[in-house]
């Protein structure tokens, strides 16, 4: 039990610690510290930081596929609503991490990408994913009549997840998520507004 | 000249150090062995890896103004064309430094901003003097008739200004500028489309 409790404490602790001071300006010391555990219990639990790394991007992202399952692919929201509900969840939960830490995964993207291929791989592939649930509710969207037929589902679902990727970073650098409502607002009445 | 040509050689090889490595990640070591000059010749110029930084944050926001200039504020052209130029442009600029290197702004905001409260602010200021610039075009496109009289030039030009930057950011990761190339597709197909 003590091991596992251990473990838990390091990832919880090691992800806001690493929110806060990137991949490479987080230290082992920095982690255990921040988990009040000793040294000796990060190296029983993780072979590396990478590896370590690796693990709170996963649980970072599984809290963004739950948050996704909830939005973008739940079918008992109209399409765009569920957008719309990606994007405050998305909004709420950088806020709750703090906004002056952004978003995990665009930190990532940004800073830890240079020293491990393994985490820029799974960053990608994080993309990817987030990518394919835009586009599959943009194609609903479609479907459903709340876009043209000749939208660019792919195309745009490729722009929203990179804008929006932008405006968690303009959002932690300015410590004002009003940037993220600016993203929203102006897709909604530009990108997806029905004279479109 | 031998002290100004060792500077020069620092900073050269430093933002490439530092666009490569990150803030953290490239330590003086790494920018003199990269200058090929000795360690005391960096602290010979530059108080800290702070201080060094903001100067090659500068230099490098010296380029993008200079950008600026031959294309947003370019009254040659016509504005929407401006505009495109601009991303044209900053879509070279990150090539030649190497994709996946990204952009050192976009870099500082993901990373440094958590270290230095001074170059957050700095970094907070060129994002501001962007989106000026971006307003500015914007506004110079209503009045020649490019955009609707009631387009809301503030409100998209952040849009902008923050969609490009995640455009950069998604592009370092997956070594592959299309994901700026798409934002430019996009933007102009239905934020500033004539139909909007």
């Amino acid at each position: 039990m003590s091991r596992i409790s251990n473990k838990d404490k390091i990832l919880a602790n090691g992800l806001q610690v690493v929110l806060e001071r990137g991949y490479v300006g987080a230290s082992v010391r920095d982690i255990v510290e921040a988990a009040g555990v000793p040294q000796g219990s990060f190296t029983n639990h993780f072979a590396s930081k990478e590896a370590f790394s690796l693990e709170i991007l996963d649980r970072y992202f599984a809290n963004s596929r739950a948050v996704m399952a909830e939005t973008l692919r739940n079918e008992a929201l109209p399409p765009l609503k569920r957008l719309r509900a990606y994007i405050d969840a998305s909004i709420g939960a950088i806020r709750n991490h703090g906004t002056k830490n952004g978003c995990l995964v665009g930190n990532f993207a940004a800073e830890a990408s240079d020293h491990s291929e393994i985490i820029r791989k799974r960053v990608s592939v994080i993309y990817s994913e987030v990518r394919a649930a835009m586009t599959d509710c943009l194609r609903a969207a479609v479907k459903d009549g709340e876009l043209p037929k000749n939208f660019k589902t792919g195309e745009v679902a490729t722009f929203i997840v990179t804008g929006l990727q932008g405006a968690w970073l303009v959002s932690k650098v300015e410590r004002d998520l009003a940037f993220a409502e600016n993203f929203k607002k102006t897709l909604f009445s530009t990108v997806l507004s029905s004279s479109n």
